[in-house]
């Protein structure tokens, strides 16, 4: 069972990491290190090409991820990106784009997972992230 | 002598990458293989403990090494990240974040480099970027 | 099915990465885009704090990628790493290193897997490495 | 000035972690924050292709974060690599590697930097490592 519910994952989204917030993430899936999201496609979201830009998708990676975490840990905000590395493996056709976040550890100060992301319209991924979240003390929460 | 103008730069940015462009990123200096550029904070950038949003660091990392691609190869926009690592050092407080980027190689298909990333205010990183962006042979440009 | 045999593995290994080779890797098995491997344990592995140290697993992981893309595209040994993130996620005990490699995407340039690196003794993976390779084009192979 | 001396990195590479210390690595300098070392070439570090083989270069960067942060902290062996990204930019030809690594961040329980590798013959680098490392608390070393 998750630590987090779907309406709380959203507010927090929207609430609180406005820069991401306003991307429109949707949360279709969560359970206890697993997520599920989807980025509906917007016309601003593309790079030349045509293809949706990278840093799109490594914010969509990077909330995901954040999710996973919080779905282990609860609602503890103060969870840091310490590190992400992003792949670019296929350019996605204009569509929404499907994360699927899983958590890979979940220590008392690290958190390592990977988010693996792909173009609705397509079976194999258009980019793999990998992420390491810092946990705060239990007493900084 | 660097192979795109400072304005080109610009233009690319906000009319061709609108989700970047969108932050307001101003280009500082242009050489090849060097740029520097800087974010203006606002305070949709922000996320829970006050500090920028990695996804905003990840956003001006990525668009800064493009910008140093573009200053050795000339306005080539089929250029694309295959893949970015970026290492979260200190949280950076309310303010500019300027970035430094620097190419270390630049081959016929391949191109790699750093951004360093600096909270206005103080000396030491917030944020160290890699990436590698993928080149499209001469007769695709 | 794969485009390689275990036997070619193991001669390729021994013969011609001689700095891998003498480490001892077993392959376990192979199919089209899928590997599995021992690093059996010796005593010159270890690092301070009895565990297994950080090179000797990104050597397997290394090694246990080339053999994911020989699998997919056959005994190509110019094929050769771009780029290799490794994260330590727990550290292993003394004993044998299990390594599952993995292609997630491999086209005409590039090819892109992960490789997870589990202690024989437990469930939990100690390490997980994703990796790039370059493909040498048709003619240079 | 440094926490460790030239002599004292030569030792606990040895005794301590002889995986990498049966490369032959030497170290070259050492301040508080950068260390220079160098692998001399041997035969059995080539890969097909006769270049020096990628986990003999992350041996190397591996080993001289290590120096780098003990650099700054002393003699604390419980350090232990959480993540490594090693990106190899052209393949070295036989030949001494040189290695030139500088601390970015040392906190409290993190450490991050970089490495970069030179062949001895040329001036463009060989491969680019960055690299984190987890410290453990004063009361444990």
């Amino acid at each position: 069972m998750a630590a987090i519910t779907l309406e709380d994952l959203d507010r927090i989204t929207r609430e609180e990491v406005p820069f991401v917030g306003q991307m429109g993430v949707v949360y279709e899936s969560v359970s206890d290190g697993f997520v599920t999201a989807r980025l509906p496609f917007r016309d601003d979201l593309l790079r030349p090409g045509g293809t949706v830009t990278g840093p799109a998708m490594m914010g969509l990676g990077d909330i995901v991820m954040y999710a996973a975490v919080l779905s282990r840990i609860g609602p503890v905000k103060l969870a840091v990106t310490t590190s992400l590395t992003a792949n670019f493996l296929r350019r996605p056709k204009p569509g929404d784009i499907i994360a699927e976040g899983k958590l890979l550890k979940c220590g008392q100060r690290l958190a390592y997972g990977e988010v693996t992301l792909f173009s609705e319209s397509e079976d194999d991924p258009v980019c793999h992230i990998t992420s390491t979240y810092s946990i705060p003390p239990r007493d900084q929460r």
